[in-house]
């Protein structure tokens, strides 16, 4: 067995899985540091099991049940890759839009899609206080369901994104940065500055910056989480993050100023979000139905955002940072000024001088999302990866 | 060997099942007892090898047709379930909600999406007269496909719902009858009521309460249809129950009064409807594009529908039935009074109280399925089954 | 191994297809008339396995992504069979029927998409000057991704239908046809008419009759394109099918009359299309956004359209073919006069006799969308053939 894939499952070998058997993935800070090294360390396998054409089939059947309240291909691609990797067939439940259901339908709806379905991922993130709740709603009726004899297995929740935290998103990003520093071990001390940027759009999900720093301080890493006043995020998380930071022997501070979170940063991650407390009004008005409550705080909030254009990820600011050449990330897409809008979260040289970085970062989610449903479905994780090297089944024959 | 499988092989050992292989499955009484036998044993036992993650698979790769003028997540997902439990991936035909074509286009179409198919499943329940005439062209014209040599294999139809039967329901419904009284032979003598509910909604269509007379009357059993006047059903279909009650030494009877229906009962199946005729109607004024027509017919069916809102299985109405403990079926979703409306089907208590047995009931539609698929794709469905628990492939690597 | 499937693996082991390998398809002047030769050999080979029940998978796992900016059950289903095929799950990426995006967004799309993809089928034949230029800039990104690490393989491209050729069908037109006349060999010298034909419809895709031009003139034949005055098509592809009957030893000629096109042809092809200048000025006027003048385009376009009603397959027409029994194709669905339309394309008794005919030259398409992904997928296509054939899985255990 070559080195570099034994050394993952070395990784493994230390790193004590068990409660994630048959366990959801919804908040990173509800798994321990070794679960996270775990997912790290089974994304890594898996990408390299593949890049050396070598099948990571676990299924031989089974479903993937996709149900998306929003488009996103990006998202449906990656968690579709993940599946078909692991032998799973994806179907999805598209339920638009609408403010999601409650109660009776939820418990009904989600046994009556799980039958034979062995992962459920979703992505619910438009409407505060309501995702994430929703995503525990499914998770425990098909427990019960699997209880009461209605379900043959459990179907595992991922979360594909909610409105309090964004994990494959976010534990992508962090696999990126772990090898651009070459170890995770490289990343103590480094300044990582998560900071508003100005977009033309409004409404962009908190779930970023909220994912970022409730990931980002359990690695020792100086975090700055940057806006302008009233661009607030939920409180509860910055909590968390402050109890990481200490624990890791990091930092967490917040500033309204963009400039003083670049300077000397490792890494930036500048990216447009909506307030939190907008966020939870426009949910409140969403519940009242009132459309035209939801329009005049639309264009509030275009006008707050137009005041705040300054905020962008320039050459300038970039020179500010640790030798000039942060790390420049994003979940894309971005808003880039002159290209994808007049004017926008980061300028077009910026950009496209990380390009191919960005790309790479957003490489790794398929494999995180794989890495998940890995470890929720083999209780051995690190012998299976072994049997599956020693199997060798060709995923394709050149 | 386990008994328990072995037991399923040895029942289909004494059925003769010769004349499903490569059939349709369009209507149940057009099946013979043995053949709906075999239906229930290879559920069963399909159902077995996926409790005991022994792959199903007999397809290496093929596809199941999917072809819906409704939405429906429930049927879809069940006959993807099927699809995926024997090996077929599942591609999506959506033609909308209109009229069907005819003649040429169907025969054209019907060809064009079946030159790798395995399986195509309908349903088409939206105008009386049309739906299972739709499925028959189909089927005719894969079938002359296949004999011009366009065609490398017939694809076999499976009707998930039409304008006469729906026998994926029924039949997942009564193998859900026969676990819960303990075998097939113990239910010789036993009352279900099959009756119709108040729903706000209009226009439920006809193909349950028809498909359950059209199949239960086969067991010995004795079946009361009861709905108010005015709310009759196909009379080809009551036709059909009542020879089938005289053969199998159960009975046929019809009553307009709930409370009768319910005396005794040791099943009861309370469920909205459309009256049948309106229901032509309906197809005719569509057929015409008359659809001032159309939206005239609807309010009075939505006015005849309230005069009979005291139509709900209320606890009262419970009660009266064997011991008061009487089986609750239903197709789901129920319209639930105070719960997803406010005068429904059935009343809270009673639907609480039955939730998971309702949901048992659901969860044999796959297997029906994946069954009736099984049994029109291999000649020797018992020696097949055995060779699938033989070869042993773990469906889930754990 | 039986002498028929021995009779292609001779054919291709005689053939260079060293350069097909890791290359997308995109037009079949592109390729050499070796090429060509290998596509339709791994066509007929995988029928053959498909028709003696032995599986192609070359892929155990992987994905073909389907990207349609049109509605299209047929190519939908011809491309999602060829896939499953050979082992790989189809993910659609339903773009809409929007002007396409260009630059930063294509490319980064691009890659989003293919982190697991090992094809991508591209149909994009709505805008003169785009389509092809869209794919090209599609298969760029992707090889870049890979070259930059971000992908772990090249996905390759099929072109399912672009504003130059439509190769996928043009090459089952000729797969049909080498069959229908007993070999390759035994096309010199046949008389082929390409010809419009009226439809009450507009805008029908030029890719049809560019293609068959485009490819029939490269096999020795007399190839006639037919048309009235005003509906010329792309100057740049004749001037290719020029060529090539030259160095065919063929013929390439222009005709504004049906009849002298039918006038002893072998075989025919009547079908409508739009004026290639007014193709070009629709996308000029939708570049715009000139709604106003697209409408006015649409109805100059159906009236210029109306003065050529006499352009219809008759069965006066057949008769003056090569005994009155020109072999008639069509790539469905075609207008028939008195069926789908009160006139149109061909006259319904010329249809019904070609019907089964016609079925058949449609059921090559799949096999021939697997043969190009199959090329690019096997550095050695007559090994692997022969792989499979000995390897012998079944595709469906009987």
């Amino acid at each position: 067995m070559e080195a570099i894939f034994q050394g993952y499952l070395d990784k493994l070998s230390r790193l004590d899985t068990q409660a994630m058997f048959n366990s959801d993935f919804l908040l990173t800070w509800e798994k321990t540091d070794q679960e996270l090294a775990a997912v790290f360390a089974v994304a890594d396998a898996l990408r390299y099991l593949r890049e050396h054409n070598i099948s990571a089939r676990i299924f031989d059947s089974g479903l993937g049940v996709s149900l998306f309240r929003d488009n996103s291909t990006r998202t449906r691609f990656s968690f579709s890759s993940a599946c078909n990797l692991l032998g799973l067939e994806v179907q999805d439940l598209d339920e638009g839009k609408s403010q999601i259901a409650h109660g009776e339908t939820v418990r009904e709806t989600a046994n009556m899609i799980s039958f034979m379905a062995d992962v459920i991922g979703i992505r619910d993130d438009m409407y505060i206080g309501k995702g994430n709740a929703y995503m525990r709603e499914v998770s425990q009726s098909v427990r019960q369901g699997y209880k009461d004899g209605v379900l043959e297995q459990v179907p595992v929740l991922v979360n594909l994104q909610c409105d309090i935290d964004h994990p494959t998103q976010c534990m992508a990003d962090m696999l990126h940065i772990i090898h651009h520093f070459g170890g995770v071990e490289n990343l103590k001390g480094k300044k990582i500055a998560i900071t508003w940027a100005y977009s033309p759009s409004y409404g962009k999900p908190l779930s970023v910056p909220q994912g970022v720093i409730g990931l980002m301080t359990r690695f020792g890493m100086e975090v700055v989480l940057a806006h302008p006043e009233g661009y607030e995020i939920m409180p509860e998380v910055e909590e968390v993050a402050r109890k990481q930071a200490v624990s890791s022997g990091g930092s967490f501070a917040k500033t309204n100023s963009m400039a003083e979170a670049f300077a000397d940063a490792d890494l930036v991650y500048p990216k447009s979000w909506a307030p939190f407390a907008a966020m939870a009004k426009r949910t409140d008005l969403y519940g009242a139905g009132d459309f035209d409550g939801i329009d005049a705080l639309e264009k509030e909030l275009l006008a707050q955002n137009a005041q705040h254009k300054d905020w962008c990820c320039t050459e300038e600011l970039m020179k500010t940072t640790r030798d000039g050449k942060a790390l420049y990330l994003h979940c894309l897409p971005a808003d880039i000024s002159g290209v994808s809008c007049e004017e926008g979260e980061v300028v077009a040289s910026v950009f496209d001088r990380y390009r191919t970085s960005l790309y790479k970062q957003a490489s790794y989610k398929p494999y995180i999302i794989a890495a998940m449903i890995f470890l929720a479905k083999c209780q051995e994780p690190q012998r299976m990866l072994q049997a599956l090297f020693e199997r060798g089944t060709k995923r394709w024959l050149k």
